[in-house]
């Protein structure tokens, strides 16, 4: 077992506050720890049972040891709780708050110390903690009608903030889209940003990483974890505290310096870290890296049936460092045998209203040599796009390799095209800024312009 | 009547080139227009009916002279169709393509001239034309299983490309707003942009005008349109052709340069009108400025019951040019004697996860008297947030006159405080970045920061 299965993937668990009493928080998080598939022990002195499960006085009267505890006690009581644990629990997420944020420094350190003395690993205090779905893991204190968790996926949520986590959550939830894990570490005693990176770089479940930070404690030590997981999978960061009203925000929420922000985005550049400018940008990327591997080199090629789609799109590729390369004499010249007259050949390649989902199959292959990543503008409004192009453009992505992305129109045949595309690993996005924008994330590996 | 009323508000339509065959695009617009509540004429010569409405072999048949007609036969029967609407049609919409656009400049000459002899008013040729939800007025060629019409509303849409134009009434009916009119003006021989904004600046139903431009015929005469629109009521420009890769293709899309982008940018500054830099931002600021009036100053105070949320939102406030305004010494003590003294005082003001409907009212009338806009962030996961958290912020609203706006959460109460709000007249986004550039397009009337 390696160092955080024991947060992440625990056998046993123990509920320290569990509650009957679904408007406290140990009854929420009692009632969301119940779907999970391993042994589950409520502990509260003043219960023998708890809706059907036997409950115990404390972790010291437990039938076994427990991979993980969960404390939602208040926080003067978490140094005497914590005592008890020796022994009795691989690792503990508090939940409970009233520590460093509120000015509390000395109580963070007892309890600091005393993970440290009796070797548990400790997530929080002031933390939602984990929710991992493929073992219905969900130490959320917040109750299912509250908050609408995402199914199963390969993208994995960290956050300092456990607002902005739970934002996250809902935005990939309402896009239909899953995670692998979802994580709030709040004020991070022993568990920190790099010791989630270096857990979840080896975590199988996990593709790509997001991650929300508003302050970075060992620069050093973050970057190295940084930029070893990136060395196995993507991760996008999102740094709140960018300017100065930002700045000052972000100290009074968390109580450590934002830090120097131009210097720390340079520093994730020099490793290739991709960092996302707003929460947007983070969950266009997420999106377009959740589905597509990312390939080296800048050029896009863009091939749309609404002109000015295009030239939206490349007003983005210019500002996002893509280039519009043009395209070579004899790629035109084959462009314009096999197309009709009157489309546009270049780059964008305009195949106007009139386009057939045959031929944005033969603009494909004649550009494909000519870019590095490919943009598909299909404005669904006209009658020669039907729910065959998913197929099209699906066989020719699985045989071309590029990355490749797909901006649709709301009518006709779009939701059902956008469907049957994000099932074969095609991004499908809402406008030529987004579309652009997570192609961006899957073109972020160098290579010249 | 007014000018342009004869395309906007016709009281009689001649469809030229009407069909019986819903796989015809005369025969899409017929189905359209048959829900005009006006006098209809659908002139073929080779039927006698169509759906049961007397057809017409030719203009000059038609028992009155027409408002409105609306043109779709191949380019080149263009000029022999148009001299036949000599003394039968006070302005026509040509909605054929096969002009400038291909290379047939001459056609396009021929075409300009002849409107201008018969003393009729053109729009197009190579456009959509007119949508008019208020008058039922539909000249588009698409029908409503490919492109879903928004509602009523009082947002002017004006778009160079019909395909841009689809897609933002698509984006806003697909967000549950409506709209005042939506113009496609193509090729432009004679009712230009300038003309548009005229025509819009007069009428009643239209609050808002915003404004798809690839390229500006006569600048000056641009200029001077928009800046008098803008006296009257908010103007929200989005130019494409801005990188050097978005200006070939706008070149290439449109036959026109797309000029100077810098110039035209620093001009339309210079007489206040707004510009948006993407497609999304077009869609939230006009959002904004259809629920509420722009007020000057700069000054934002964000009121937050997340504290990353809000450190998100005071970043994207450095950007957009907005300033925090630091609370007074006297708002702050009495802030901290009317909230819980674990509350952050500052700005961003930050409620905590504890928060109440209550406290926000509280809040915000400490904080009124500080700032020029206020942006509200409630995180609705939180068990303190209900739906009468929509009146509150009504009445604070309707009292203060203050540009106000609300990012809301998407769990708990968030779906159904989102559409009280609305209702209200008070805008909500999903994000910390477009709630700012929301507000942002509300505060953009000078004022000192």
């Amino acid at each position: 077992m390696r160092d955080l299965d024991c947060l992440f993937t625990p056998r046993s668990i123990a509920l320290i506050g569990a509650s009957p009493d679904a408007g406290h928080l140990g009854g929420v998080v009692f009632s969301n720890l119940r779907a999970f598939r391993g042994r589950l022990y409520p502990v509260n002195p003043r219960h023998r049972e708890i809706g059907g499960i036997v409950a115990f006085p404390s972790i010291r009267d437990l039938p076994e040891p427990v991979d993980l505890s969960v404390i939602l006690r208040p926080a003067a009581e978490i140094p005497h709780l914590l005592a008890e644990h020796a022994g009795r629990a691989r690792c503990a997420v508090i939940v409970s708050a009233g520590f460093a944020e509120t000015g509390a420094d000395a109580l963070q350190r007892e309890v600091e110390q005393l993970g440290r003395e009796l070797g548990i690993r400790l997530m929080g205090p002031n933390c939602l903690g984990v929710f991992n779905p493929y073992r219905r893991l969900d130490t959320f204190f917040l109750p299912h009608d509250r908050f609408r968790r995402p199914r199963r996926g390969n993208v994995a949520v960290v956050s300092q903030s456990g607002a902005l986590l739970v934002c996250l959550l809902e935005a990939l939830a309402r896009a239909g889209r899953g995670v692998s894990r979802g994580i709030n570490y709040g004020n991070a005693v022993d568990i920190d940003a790099p010791d989630l990176f270096d857990y979840l770089a080896d975590d199988p479940e996990t593709g790509v990483v997001i991650a929300y930070l508003e302050s970075v404690g060992d620069g050093r030590r973050f970057m190295a974890a940084a930029a070893a997981l990136e060395r196995r999978k993507p991760l996008i960061i999102l740094k709140a505290g960018k300017g100065a009203g930002g700045a000052r925000a972000a100290f009074s929420h968390t109580g450590r310096l934002a830090g120097n922000y131009e210097v720390f985005s340079s520093i994730l550049g020099q490793f290739g870290i991709r960092e996302a400018g707003t929460f947007e940008e983070l969950l266009d990327a997420t999106h377009a890296l959740s589905r597509q591997r990312p390939a080296p080199g800048r050029r896009v090629c863009i091939v749309t049936n609404a002109g000015g789609l295009g030239v939206l799109a490349a007003d983005e590729c210019s500002r996002q460092g893509l280039v519009l390369s043009p395209l070579p004499a004899d790629v035109q010249l084959r462009l314009r045998e096999n197309l009709p007259p009157f489309y546009s050949v270049g780059n964008p390649l305009d195949l106007t209203g009139q386009v057939t989902d045959g031929e944005y199959l033969t603009a494909l292959h004649e550009i494909q040599d000519s870019c590095d990543g490919i943009f598909v503008i299909a404005h669904t409004g006209v009658a020669g796009i039907t729910p065959r192009l998913a197929a099209l453009l699906a066989d020719f992505r699985s045989l071309s390799g590029k990355p490749l992305v797909v901006l649709l129109g709301q009518g006709g045949t779009g939701a059902k095209l956008a469907r049957l595309l994000e099932r074969d690993g095609i991004p499908c996005y809402p406008s030529p800024e987004r579309g652009v924008r997570g192609l961006r994330a899957l073109l972020g590996t160098g290579g010249e312009p």
